[in-house]
């Protein structure tokens, strides 16, 4: 038994039936325990917590012990120090096997997780455009979260020239979080033996018909490599994923921010916010005081 | 300067310029040289010989020569021992990943590149089903060429149940000859970490709008990785292939059949006859005896 100290709002991991809470990704404090690894008063985080105040969790495998420091806020867990940022971390380094120099393209590049795709890439030396929903998202992107530029995707109206004018040499790397015409666009502008990262699809998860892609002949005449990601067959490396990230978030070397809203019945005005492109960074429902 | 006595009949390096010869892969012998590594006589297989009967060839890179051995038919080295053997090992070895009792698909199985995937996947214990355009040619795989089971895929009005039907538990690797519906149907069939290998797309080459895919979320929700291949890129390796191969055409463990049409007037029919799915094995067409 846990009690429930935030819970965040993501997409792929969200499961819910009809009077039974929706499950997702949180951090909570345990009241009671069975299980050796954990006892009353440990906090921990995960997927399969409930939103709500306490929650029953029958999959501990899923559950990681959080050995706080005072000067890391608990909410990161939710997100940089969490699933977000294994996604961003696993999904672009596993998958897009970059290296100094590669122009990377991160769509939904104000989320939690493209904007730690941006910063890890410019930690390395790439090149990193990105997009997002709104002309002060773009000034976001380039003013606080380092990125060499970023473009509103809906001020263009097509965006195999808006690719072109930030690429004009292509992509070698793309972190894929929306799909459907966005990915048309991409495919026309990889560079040869460019690598996809696909961990997301926003854009096609509430349509009954997916949108249908065109242009996939390029993966074959460019040797592309495309690559589904599911950040929890990489949880067995969180030590080795926390080595790489906690000395960056210490010397301020990567900026993460939160939009963080208050109490469960926020909640689904939080979710549905995901799909206007409402928020910036991680989307946390905080449930409890700690 | 070399002679032409075989050329071959493929698609990707089809080049063609309006009254230049049309440029593919064949078998020659040099009449004349100025090139240190190849003299007077000596069996070359490449790229970039002409459908002529003398070529001149300016790209040595793309030349290999054949130490050629009684029992093995000149020919061989426009298919199994050449461009389309290579395409078989590498795409399916480096890109499939296979291992012993993964489930594979063929598209295309009759053809040059399909009948060798095939036959190799069956040496390492896969289970294999390939798919072929006629009635005589499912027969051929089945009974020639050892497939497990095949299937006409003219005959299935909904490729999705057909695919059901011989991979009830899905597809580990999925060898891409056709692009288009087919390729609509294997995602929704395909494995947890299945492997799509891009070898071509013969659906789509004389499309104006290349035909769309709706299934591709399917490679984020099951990981899969699918990636395009270019047998140039191996070259660098065709010894490594030829230790792997040429003992198993000699021990008789690997049938290969080829559609030779004689006279470079017979070309054009030949090319034409593989977009319509005439020939079985590799066409190629003789232009001069030996």
């Amino acid at each position: 038994m846990v009690i429930i100290l935030l819970v965040t709002v993501n997409l792929l991991t969200l499961v819910g039936d009809i009077e039974q809470p929706i499950v997702g990704y949180g951090v909570a404090r345990v009241v009671d325990s069975r299980h050796s690894d954990f006892k009353k008063g440990d906090l921990v985080w995960g997927r399969t917590i409930g939103w709500e105040e306490y929650s029953l969790i029958t999959t501990p495998e899923y559950l990681f012990k959080i050995n706080h420091t005072d000067d890391i806020p608990l909410s990161y867990y939710t997100g940089i120090l969490g699933m977000p940022g294994m996604t961003a971390y696993f999904g672009f380094f596993d998958i897009g096997s970059p290296k100094e120099g590669d122009r990377v393209y991160v769509s939904s590049a104000s989320g939690a997780i493209g904007l730690l795709v941006g910063q890890f890439a410019k930690l390395i030396g790439c090149y990193v455009v990105g997009s997002a929903g709104s002309k002060e998202k773009v000034v976001l992107l380039k003013t606080k979260f380092g990125f060499d530029d970023a473009f509103n995707y809906k001020e263009e109206h097509d965006l195999d020239a808006a690719l072109k004018r930030y690429f004009p040499e292509g992509i070698d790397i793309y972190f894929e979080n929306v799909g459907g015409k966005m990915l048309d666009a991409v495919l026309l502008n990889m560079r040869h033996h460019g690598r996809i990262a696909l961990c997301g699809m926003i854009s096609q998860y509430n349509l009954e018909q997916p949108e249908s892609v065109h242009n996939l002949i390029a993966v074959l005449f460019k040797q592309i490599r495309m690559e589904g990601f599911a950040v929890a067959e990489c949880y067995d490396q969180y030590s080795k994923f926390l080595d790489f990230v906690l000395p960056y978030i210490k010397e301020g070397k990567i900026v993460y921010v939160e939009d963080i809203t208050e109490g469960l019945e926020s909640g689904p005005a939080a979710l549905i916010g995901l799909f206007s492109g409402r928020n910036v960074g991680k989307q946390v429902v905080k449930v409890a005081q700690e």
